[in-house]
């Protein structure tokens, strides 16, 4: 019942829906195979940075607007829907969306290496293990509220954005300039202040079990996360639906085991990070694109639903911004 | 009565104490009078960048402490006492340690150009320039009560700290680095958020009046703060005590006009910023120790006075130590 309420929480408040950011870019990544951008992988330079920028300023949109219709259309609807329900048939219909993509890239450029369906155990295999680390964490999410209330747990969710970095550094082996890594304390620190309110300092009164349980999640989250660009990388050419359609359907999978196991319709909004986002640009940016996307959508909502913002808001979007333009200056000079 | 309870209000919430740098800065520099660091001042390269260390260190410690022995003594205080008394002791004996310690100058040293009390127009005219910006600023500090209420006020004195950097920018024609202004704008936000509480919220409340007056105090404090770095800079050479003495004198002198208009105890508290950090270091180097010192004030305040530190305040010192590391690494170029 308790996790019940958090998740009707969740739904309603706008500011806090981070979590919802899987959906949307598997949609960005679906719609975008009509487009020219999923044959422009190979460019360099300029337009790849060009790309990397549509990219992420797309998922924010997104992000945001995603948040935003939800509400809404809770809101305004006339009859009640299961969020479980919608949201598999969300995912079914992406899942039919890549194969529609894949099915004109096909008629267009005739079946070769790169995008056939079929796959080889070796590129498959690991495919099941981003869907497996999600639903791990998503059954975790039933304990941890055992040792942390609903306010307190959306403050500790941030802990997200450190581990991503770090899983970023380790796994992947890019580098972050120190001030880089000033820039992403900074983007934690200025997230977790815009969803400050007056419970969550019941943040404060965490046991160490739920400190615990709450790290493990941000590492599988973070490691999930981080694994899937390692896949959708390790192969640049290949084409990005038939990715899509393979981490889709292990997906599902592990989300219908995990529904048939217990009331479970949380693993589907988390699901996996699939994207345009995470072929041409990384984890990092999807951290900040999901980050100005939340206080994105609470602007919105000033206006959409007169939702008061706080002074915290304010601080943390402060801090936010200036996280990101660090960000930008602080690129490693290696790379220059 | 508006304004004698947000005074109480101040003296006992160590958090916010930042208006009681001044009087530590002066005692500061009176002080190390009677030491070897007085005379230190023509030294170049690590010798200076030491100077500047061991003085920005002692700054944050005075101004820390002070504020908590305040709060001791009144807690443990068998008596009551009248803040306005104290501080004008306070004043008094400082310009007699000034006094003291040119006297043992001029033993060893003999009289000199640098050292002698007597002054000519041109030089003393500047003098009190800053005391009449204070005294400004402390009248100002009577009227904005009837717009903006107290927490409100609280939170919008942190304005303090951008126009400290602004006119620093303008009027000394130092430069920051573009990363230097980043961490200035968090060391703004963190600060405010340290002291977020649930009646901060107010300051959104603020009419346009109210935010109009808090610029222009924002900006004479700033102004007041700038023009005694510049004072003091002007003629490296002058002995500290001298350019103090003269300092006192004329914020005595205002601030004793002030208390006959009005009963004007702020005044004494804000005084004139005369100190080894103006000396050594500057006005950036002033806002980041109070700062930091403010935040250590917090933590000593949980062993000896059972403070609770809120969620808003380990978020805040979060964004205050990133900006500090960021005021360091990022020097402009051209100083390397």
């Amino acid at each position: 019942m308790e996790y019940r309420r958090v998740k009707d929480q969740e739904s309603y408040d706008v500011v806090s829906q981070k979590d919802i950011e899987s959906p949307v870019e598997r949609s960005l990544s679906s719609t975008s195979a009509t487009s020219s951008l999923s044959t422009a992988g190979a460019s360099k330079g300029k337009n790849s940075w060009k790309l990397k920028s549509i990219v992420t300023l797309a998922l924010t949109l997104l992000t945001s607007s995603q948040a935003i219709l939800i509400v809404w259309s809770k809101r305004a609807g006339k009859y009640e829907y299961s969020v479980t329900t919608a949201n598999f048939s969300v995912e079914a219909l992406k899942c039919l969306l890549s194969l529609i993509a894949l099915y004109r890239t096909w008629n267009s450029q005739g079946v070769t290496e790169d995008n056939r369906l079929s796959t080889s155990f070796d590129e498959v295999s690991v495919y099941p293990i981003p869907a497996i680390l999600y639903m791990v964490k998503n059954l975790l999410q039933y304990y941890i509220f055992a040792y942390v209330d609903a306010p307190a747990y959306q403050i500790l969710k941030n802990l997200n954005i450190i581990s991503t970095g770090v899983l970023y550094r380790i796994i992947l082996k890019k580098k972050l300039s120190e001030i880089q890594w000033a820039a992403f304390i900074l983007l934690c620190a200025g997230c977790t202040t815009a969803q400050l309110n007056p419970s969550s300092d019941h943040v404060l009164q965490t046991p160490i079990q739920g400190w615990v349980m709450a790290i493990v999640m941000a590492l599988l989250s973070g490691f999930a996360g981080v694994y899937t660009e390692a896949i959708i990388k390790k192969r640049p050419s290949r084409n990005i639906n038939v990715q899509n359609f393979w981490l889709y359907i292990f997906g599902m999978l592990f989300n219908l085991v995990a529904i048939c196991v217990q009331d479970f319709d949380a693993v589907m909004n988390n699901g996996i990070a699939v994207s345009m986002v995470m072929k041409y640009a990384d984890n990092i940016v999807k951290v900040y694109s999901t980050s100005v996307a939340m206080l994105l959508t609470a602007v919105v909502s000033v206006f959409l639903f007169g939702f008061h913002l706080s002074l915290a808001f304010f601080l943390g979007s402060t801090v936010v911004s200036v996280s990101v333009y660090l960000h930008s200056v602080g690129k490693p000079q290696l790379q220059k």
